[in-house]
């Protein structure tokens, strides 16, 4: 029987760093989802995990840095979503309705709940331009599968850009209302929300 | 001919008060919705109209007191707008849809757009609390409407609350990105969403 080295690999200290890195930005994400930016103290997000400020500061910096870093991690949620999507094979419709409840689910998590309560204005010149480069480029691939499903005939004809804001619209909406508390799972709200807006309220 | 009296009557005072509290409110959200909350000062207002930053405190109060009234004018035009739906005559569909159109109108201006635009946590207690309430009836309004609706058969039968977030959520969102500077009118705009959420995307 070997003995265990007290001492750690280099991979496994990288990974150690990426666990407390994780725990950081969850704690605070959720400080961040519950108060606000304003309002959120970094102490609040230490006390939170026992840690102190410094140590923070050490893993994500200052506090807008750890909001960036919150809804970047939130946006490459997204981001894998529509890639996934691309890659995946089948209609258009249903690619496109796969994405959208993945996307609805994302929106009702901490992250992504993040990402849709940030206004642009709160984050630094720098940051704000990362900030909207991602969401335009979640704004392209959602309108991307919206062509192609029109292309193969899997959906009605439309003007593509409106139909992607007004899906996006009602799917990041939840990321004000939806309680993990309440009566559905977010997965149950995404596919009901998704039905409504494949179907419109007309009768059809 | 008699002569013009220089001293006003009561209710040319009245009226004058409320023209001038009118055009602070509205240099005031058009500050807001620019910059945010945190960092609109009351000064750059005042300057904007050429007044003293007392004389915004004489007609409004101090800065939050100026956001809450900024937020319950937009929702007092959304409020009216569900009334007179709720009064008009036809077919459920139909007063729905117009309801939708005018509420979605109402978000891409600038009162409306503020609603959307304030978190809850910016508020003080006492005004989140009535924000809250106002938000609730405004949801519980265009409820009725779907369930009116519903029940004339006019629109397909479904979950209305759920209705009612997914069609507020996806008219609430211009409010992020419609531009006076597009191509598109609001009203183009809102004419458009609103067929897409009563069509649905799926062919029919």
């Amino acid at each position: 029987m070997t003995d265990i080295s007290p001492f750690q690999t280099p991979s496994q200290k990288q990974n150690e760093r990426e666990a407390k890195r994780k725990a950081v930005l969850r704690a605070a994400v959720r400080i961040f989802n519950e108060r606000g930016f304003h309002a959120t103290l970094l102490e609040d997000v230490a006390v939170s995990l026992g840690i102190s400020k410094p140590t923070i500061y050490h893993y994500l910096g200052n506090k807008e840095q750890v909001l960036l870093q919150c809804v970047l991690h939130g946006l490459e949620q997204l981001m894998e979503a529509a890639e996934s999507a691309q890659q995946a094979p089948g209609r258009g419709i249903d690619r496109l309705r796969n994405y959208l409840r993945r996307y609805a689910e994302i929106n009702m998590d901490d992250f992504g709940r993040c990402v849709i309560r940030t206004g642009d204005e709160t984050l630094s010149e720098e940051g704000r331009s990362k900030f909207r480069a991602l969401k335009g480029e979640i704004d392209l691939a959602m309108r991307a599968l919206i062509e192609q499903a029109i292309a193969d005939g899997s959906i009605a004809p439309c003007d593509s850009k409106l139909l992607a804001f007004t899906l996006a619209g009602a799917l990041n909406w939840p990321a004000r209302w939806f309680s993990p508390q309440g009566t559905q799972s977010k997965e149950e709200v995404a596919e009901q929300m998704v039905d409504l807006l494949t179907a419109g309220f007309a009768p059809r």
